[in-house]
This record gives C-alpha cells, structure tokens and sequence, in this order.
C-alpha cells in the first residue's frame, strides 16, 4: 500500500534554518576519526578520566533501588536532590544559591538554545567575546540576533568597553575559565568590573562555565554569579568533570528567567532523563568529584605542558600562544598572511589536524588563528603532531 | 566578593517566550502527584511495564564491555546499530527506509521543537486536527505560527477538508493511531487519501506515533510513513513500548529534512545521550520488545475495559465517549452548558483528576470534553473514580 511515483516536497525551510550550517568542527572531527590522524582539533575530554566502574555501580544501585522511579517521566526543572546539590556546591559564605534558580538541561550545549530562545528575537543585539565558543554563535543564530563582538585582550573582556556598545542589548555572553577557543582566564578584578558595568546597565550577564573546575594551579577564581546573583546567568556541566555522553548541564538564574526557561526547556524535550540525573547524583554525592577533579588537572596540566614544550623546541618565530592556566585548549596566532583554513588542508595531508580560528568570530574573522587541544593525544603523539605543524608552517614564512 | 544591593533586571522576554505559558496538563500533575487523588490525568506510562532488569543488566553490559565509547560525545544523528535497526523496524516488503533518513532525538517531543525550528516562520500556516496533541501545539506555538485546525470526525481527519485550507501551509500535523487526546485511530484507506492528498498538494504530512504500537486487538495499521516516504515525516519513540525517562525518540524524513533537522539538532544539544541509544539497543536487539509489548497491551486493554464498563455503569445519559481500540486514553463530551475546568476543580475537591479537553484546541476550544487515562491506575480505583465522576456530572444535569 503505497502511492505510486510521488513528487519529492519542495522543501521551504524557515528563515532562521536556511542560514544554518553544520559546524565547521563538527565536520572536521568527522575526517580526524580517522586512526592514522593526530587530531588537536578535539574538543572532547580524554576518556582516560571517565570513572566507568564508579558510575556503572551508580546505575546498579539507582535501577536496584528506585529503578520506576528513575525510568518513569520527571518534573521539567529536574531531579531535586542534584538540583539542591549544585546550589549547594554554588553558594559561598557571602551568596546562597537555591536550588529553585538551578534548571537540568541536556548538556550545556541547550542552555545556550533555550536562553536565545527566551531572550532573543529577530535582530536582538547580543554581546559575544572576540573571539567566542562556537556552539553559542550556533545556537543564538537560530534566533537571528546581531551579534557584536566585543573587543577583548590577553586577559578576556574589556569591561570598559562593554557600555559603549550595549545600547539596547538583549545579553552578554562570555567564558570566563579557559575560555573555548582561547584558553584565556579573566582575572579576578576584571570579572568585578565587568559584573558591575552589567548590574548598571540592566545587561543580562551570561557566565558560561564548562572547565572552570580543570584550574591546573590554584583553586578556580570567584564566579561572577556570586558577585551579583541577581544579575548574572551560569552554565555549568559534567561534561568535562564526569564524563559528556551523558549529555547533562544545568543552568542558574534569577526566578523570573528561570521559571520562563523552564517553559522553554518543557515545550523543547518535557525533561532531562531522570536516570541520568538520579545516577550522576549517586555518583557524586559523597564528595567523589573532590577526589576525581585533580587527577583530570593533573592529566591535562601535564600534556598541556608536553604540548608547550613542543611548541616551544619546534615553532619558528613569527608565531604567538597563550600558557593556559587550566581548560583544554592553546590558541596559536600565525603571520598575518597565513590562512588556517589552507593550512589545515595541508595538515591533513600529513595527517595532523586542529580547528582553524576563522570559525570562533561573529564578525571579521582573523584567518591566521588556531585553536589546538592536547587532552586526548598522547605526549609522543603531541611532539610529533606539533613538529609537523612547525615544518608546514615554516615552509610558508620562507 | 559580591556588589552591594544590585538592581534587579528588568527582563524583556522575547516575543515567543511572552506567549510561552506552562502546560496546564503539567500543572495539573503536580496536584495530582498526591498519593490520595485518583488520576486519570496522567499521560505516563504504568511503571508496572517497565523492564527494570533487563535494563539493568543492559548497563551493565555496555559500561562493561563498551564505557568509555558510551561516556564519550558521540555523533549528532545518533548511535548507527540502533538507527539501523529502527530503519529495518519500519521497512516494508514496498518501501525500504534507510538509516540515513533517521535521526535520534531526545524523546519525540525534541522533534517537534526541531521541526518546528526548521519549517515554521512567524505566520506560518500549520493544520492540526481538532483537537490535537498539546505538546505538539506548545512545541510549534514558539515558532509563532498560525494554527488552522482540520475538521475531524469519529475516524479522525477529514482528507477532503485539507485540500480546501491547504493554500500556503507548512506542514500538516497528524497522530493516526489512538490519538492524545481522543484516543481514536485513522482508518487504512482514510491514511491512504490523506497521504495522496498532501503529496498532491506537496504538504509535508508529520505522522506522529508514539502509541502505534499499543494496538489491543490486531496488528498496527499500516503507516503513513510507508505509503510515501518522500512526503510524511514520522516520530517514535520508545516511552510507551520501553521507559519514558530516559527520553529517547527518532525522527525519520526525507533526507533534506533530516540534515536540516540534524543540523539544528546540533545546535539544540549536540546529541541524544551515546549511553542511553546504546543501553536500549542492546535491551531490544535480540527481540525483547516482541515479547514485551504484548504485555502492555493486554494490561492496558484490561484497565481500558475496566474503566468503559465503568462508564457504561455510572455515567449519567447526555454524556459521550469512545471505545479506543490501542494507546491510553478515552475523550469523553459532556452537554454543552458543562465546562470542565470547573467540573475539575470540583473533582480536585473529591480526589479524582483528569485533563480539561479545552487545552487540547488550536482555536474555539470544546469547553464540554474531558480526557481520561486508564494505564495508571488500579481497576478498583478507575471504578471508584469514574462514580465520584458520574455522581458530580450527574449533580450537573439535574
């Protein structure tokens, strides 16, 4: 039973997914699978720190022990003994978080789809770094704003800049713990700054915050959502500290925004599988991550550095780098006239792979920028990958 | 380090997040979850299905023999052996569906936010039937179109009434098998004039199926999906027929669509949870779910009958129902001068719950019709609740 020769439908997409592509990266990854390739283009944790036999006792003892419970449909705003967990782990002594401000989502990736949803319309004007993680160009596209950038240095957001272009903005994005794609920390007194240039001009701040814990050195800086809770939307995820298969997040904000993304967060999915939810709970509620987190440091400060050193023996003058402080990533800056782009094609090649900078800019792309991770390649596999880069580059400065 | 007494924002909200409001259906359940209210209100699943064990055991075997890929990110259209098997699960001896024309979302109403992203433009034309699924309004609703609602009768839509309100419309939204809310089903030559109509007309057709599978007496009906798969856009979703909290649904389209729907799937959450399409493809891959489903038809048939004799027993004349032949609910309309909402709050009073049917309508809602579901509760409750209905109603007509 079936009609017979139909027409194909002469598909009209929507405004807002006509001008959707795949992520660049996305695409990327999908070639550097590829066994024989060096990928630094990674943006994946190392699976090394993924506390398998740990969660997979958690999944015994929540299927064993409240496993109707856990497989049944959840409320919206998720499963309340983690909810009250993350304020917990949120509050200091000078601001209490509640876990009524805290809403589980699919990963932090849909924090990022809901808050455009509810806060931008068609032509909203919405503040991002320069340059900015790439899955929030992505997901606030959909929702057609302008995207400004705002200029940034060494270490991050200008502050002072920020007012002079947030006439009518809608919201503030920024990363301010090794940030993707950079790798850069916004020190203390800027991150004050910038929280009270926001509370005076009513600007949404959004405090995206996926490797705040992975600090190689110290404890993590103070998070501006302490500095002004009233004022201040976090994302927080296990992705990096656990594991991100998984697909959990949540996001903290003032009631009135939380309630509204919760309507979002109902209309997009119903809910965050309460299993996941209920077995990331019992895997960390006795302090596991306090244990876990530094071996995850250790691991990424050491090929961080490996990857350092190589770069230091190899590059040839001409090219620039941060030293991150914590995170996943090195941001490299090339002559001018290099293109990274071409460049990765070579690197291909040769069986070495990163993500070209271009990708990262809502406006005016700097061609001559790349972004490398060294958490899931091994220290011999990082020299020889960045000793390939080198000489490819090399050749281009003769 | 904290700044001292911030003003709060002032939120602007976008456009489609004004509209936004809570599901009345969910707040509802809230009241509902107290352990004395008989609920018919309810559209969950019975827990009593619900494979805990072998689920368990299929955790296990993943995290033990395949953890650290299952933690890992994994690709956005989903995990390959389990699409696959999806694809064979839908093909017919006429009509072959791919692998590559499925993507895997996070419960099926993620899908209905997709495609609401990716076909609806603000004042798009969307036909729904009347009434039709609230989750489905709700999803498309944030996208701002204008909802035409399709006459219906006792077998659902009327195929010659599309043609007539077509002109312009994006897509037509249609649940053939024991509606949410009605409960009835589309007969075969009815799907097979609807299908012929849209692919005439070249209206992408969303046959949405969540309880296809919970036929009481026969095999499903044929799907729409497999009488023109160049046309219709079909959805499932493994809550009814496995568990419903760990959300996972599928989308199968035509392969424009489906990369266009992957690519805002991206965007959304990058993908479903590796883990979970994992765990549920080793849970059914040997056939589990032919012996399993069986069992939730039999104990839904049983509790629907319970609950019809019930109706037969106690309901005051003037009062309409019908006699679902699969799926969880029954519609029930009242005499005109009846409006549920307050018959509701009256029923809140005496512990019993259902959902108003007015929430159901896109336009001029049916303030007279009330949804029942039997799966939940137990048969000596359905029948005490369906008397302290009758005698409420009855009250009504005297």
């Amino acid at each position: 039973m079936k009609i017979e020769n139909p027409k194909p439908i002469d598909w009209q997409f929507s405004t807002r997914a006509e001008q959707l592509q795949s992520s660049v990266i996305r695409e990327i990854l999908k070639v550097t699978m590829r066994p024989e390739i060096i990928s630094f283009a990674g943006g994946l944790p190392s699976p090394a720190t993924f506390p398998v036999e740990r969660m997979k006792a958690a999944f015994d003892t929540v299927l064993s022990n409240q496993g109707k419970v856990a497989l049944q449909y959840g409320p919206t705003d998720g499963y309340g003994p983690l909810r009250e967990w993350i304020a917990q782990s949120l509050s200091t002594a000078e601001c209490k978080i509640s876990m009524e401000q805290v809403l589980m989502v699919s990963g932090s990736q849909q924090a990022l789809d809901l808050i455009g949803k509810v806060l931008i319309d068609d032509h909203s004007k919405v503040l991002v770094e320069t340059p900015s993680y790439l899955g929030a160009l992505q997901a606030f596209s959909l929702y057609q704003p302008e995207f400004v950038s705002v200029p940034t240095d060494d270490n991050g957001l200008l502050p002072h800049e920020v007012a002079k272009i947030a006439d009518g903005a809608r919201l503030l994005y920024a990363l301010p713990n090794f940030q993707n794609p950079t790798g850069r920390t916004m020190p203390v007194e800027r991150r004050l700054q910038l929280v009270e240039v926001c509370e005076k001009l009513g600007l949404p701040l959004i405090e995206d915050d996926p490797y705040g814990a992975l600090s190689y050195r110290n404890e993590p800086l103070p998070k501006m959502l302490t500095m002004n809770p009233d004022g201040v939307i976090y994302m927080g995820s296990f992705s990096k500290v656990l594991t991100p298969g998984i697909r959990l997040g949540y996001v903290v904000a003032p009631i009135p925004l939380i309630r509204k993304l919760e309507q979002a967060k109902q209309a997009a999915d119903l809910h965050t599988s309460q299993l996941t939810q209920m077995v990331v709970y019992e895997t960390i509620k006795d302090g596991f991550l306090a244990e876990h987190i530094p071996s995850i440091r250790t691991l990424y400060a050491n090929q961080c550095q490996v990857m350092l050193d190589a770069l230091d023996e190899f590059f040839p003058a001409g090219v620039t780098w941060n030293r991150p402080e914590g995170g996943m990533f090195i941001w490299l800056t090339l002559p001018k006239h290099i293109d990274c782009m071409h460049l990765l094609e070579e690197a291909i090649e040769q069986h070495v792979a990163f993500v070209p900078g271009a990708s990262f800019y809502a406006n005016a792309p700097e061609k001559n920028t790349l972004r490398l991770s060294f958490v899931t390649v091994p220290p011999e596999k990082i020299r020889e990958g960045v000793a390939k880069l080198a000489k490819l580059i090399a050749a281009k400065l003769k």
